[in-house]
């Protein structure tokens, strides 16, 4: 549990699905630990969580956890994460908070290290990371907006049970077998039976029509491209598919950008794989991407309804650059940037 | 077999997915009946159908088939369609047609009969039915831009497998059964492993990066709604989910239409069930739509990112309303127009 590095890292909601995956990432990139720090509530301290190839054992998150921790990465649930992180950020650590609690909060970075590291410099101890589907598209979009100045999005989403985490995943597998065994299907994770079927609704509703997750696309987006004239409009759809999420995106820009441009621009974008051939079967699926770090862009084309204007389609794993692995590249960017 | 109505009615495809589904709600909707004939491929002959509460017997597809029809429903794709409607319009029959081997040909009304059903007045003999997702959209939207006019349509779909027939149904339960299994999956009946997966490639590419089944909303939506000026840009993917059809859609309009005024309008508009009460969870989900006439309409509110638009949210059997329903209803309509 011990390793030669330098950084006492805390993962809070470490048996959840992001939070097992955090543990994952730290140990497969080699995270210059000097002790990782598994927390998870109270009552399930002392069960063991997997890392590297061992494991480690669960303490309590509460008080005295953070004493000694350099970085914590909170990744379970917004209560949770009003409830400790200031406390976290006073016992010395700086937190990396996979929640919604702080997004929006002046004073705290929203970063997604492919497109805003500067914004770090500016911490006060809280940091968050983005919401998934914003995380997946911003990815690519981000160097086209560089380029071309995009002013407005127009995004459907297909997005994946593990964004409920693991009570979602385990709804699907049981919905699915029950619904192929002729069962009756009483929904559990989401409002609706999600075995063969689409739920267009995702956290909740507010007074507009539009639920958080899709408003997260306008205000986080803003916020990480530093641009308050960015529109955006979203339909966020949960899918029967059980790790991935992905997009299709249609983007009108102030400058024309052919789609060659794009993919030119792509080609070299940190995070993203161009998979861009679909003539020859080249374009992303959600499963090429389960497991992986990278967003995968394809079906790139003009959008022939309106001047200066881009369709493309993409996707990337929700737990692992949507969650998990953007909150490590934060804390990668923070030693980078001499930050810790 | 025989009813005591006054047309002879033929179902080419008569064992296939949509064929099947014909043959049913001809029985279910009563149809006026003297005569059903099931054709389908000559090595299927002899083979029975169901048809209301018993069966009846294939017949060749082929010459002589067509003698006596009145009205032939074609459901067997579109090499069949191009060998065999002129022959039967030639007999005596009016072809209606589910394949997109004529709808776009002059002289070849395109109608979905809540839409355009004056177009029926000027066939030869052929008359198309238009795709799949071009109904759904079509089906609300028409009020709408009768209203409204809309100038442009930017269009997700997530399309069950029965768009690719008996065969995608039945990959989507073997992959479905071998994913829960652990074992390896070759997909059949599309590009890419279908179970918990996503697929954005439905008919062949085009040179412009769009698929023609993604250019039929436009190209049928122009023709069906006789505005040769709608601009629209579809994304088309395929979801594993078995029979109906959703799509999230922004409109653009010409002059401002609320979401209220577009509530008021669908409430009464013919084949849509308004189904919007998101607080209550009143949206459309395709399990919901399995098996009925109606397409439902949701999610409807002001899409903040332009002026004039409106976004909403869409769901309907894509067998029965996309394509055998559709159909059928044409041939009704004939009836009622005195045009058979």
């Amino acid at each position: 549990m011990a390793n030669c590095g330098k950084y006492t890292v805390a993962v809070v909601g470490a048996l959840g699905a992001v939070g097992r995956e955090m543990m994952s990432i730290l140990a497969e990139r080699g995270f210059p630990l000097k002790e990782i720090r598994p927390l998870d509530a109270p009552q399930n301290a002392g069960a063991k969580a997997p890392f590297g190839d061992g494991d480690v054992t669960v303490l309590p998150a509460g008080k005295g956890a953070f004493e000694g921790v350099d970085i914590a990465l909170f990744a379970a649930g917004e209560d949770v994460s009003r409830s400790l992180a200031e406390g976290a950020v006073k016992a010395g650590a700086i937190v990396i908070d996979n929640s919604s609690a702080f997004r929006l909060d002046e004073g705290v970075p929203l970063v997604v290290p492919e497109c805003n590291p500067e914004a770090l410099r500016n911490h006060r101890g809280i940091i968050a990371n983005p919401n998934c589907s914003t995380i997946i598209a911003l990815v690519p979009l981000k160097p086209l907006h560089d380029r071309a100045g995009i002013r407005r999005i127009v995004a459907s989403t297909y997005q994946a049970v593990s964004g409920a985490g693991a009570a979602g995943i385990a709804a699907l597998t049981g919905e699915t077998r029950d619904a192929l065994d002729g069962k009756a299907i009483t929904p559990s994770a989401f409002q609706r039976q999600i075995a063969f079927n689409l739920i267009p609704h995702i956290d909740k509703f507010e007074d507009n029509g539009y639920t958080k997750e899709e408003l997260k696309m306008l205000r986080e987006g803003r916020k990480i491209l530093g641009d308050d004239g960015l529109m955006v409009s979203c339909t966020c759809v949960r899918v029967p598919v059980y790790r991935s999420h992905s997009e299709a995106i249609a983007i009108e820009t102030e400058r024309e950008l052919t789609p060659q441009e794009a993919r030119e621009i792509l080609s070299s974008a940190p995070g993203v794989k161009l998979f861009d051939d679909p003539e020859r079967g080249m374009y992303p699926t959600p499963l090429d991407t389960t497991g992986g770090d990278l967003i995968w862009v394809g079906r790139i084309r003009k959008d022939i309804s309106a001047p200066n204007s881009l369709a493309l389609w993409c996707a990337g794993d929700q737990i692992r650059k949507g969650a998990a692995l953007n909150a490590v590249q934060i804390a990668e960017k923070l030693i980078e940037l001499k930050l810790v």
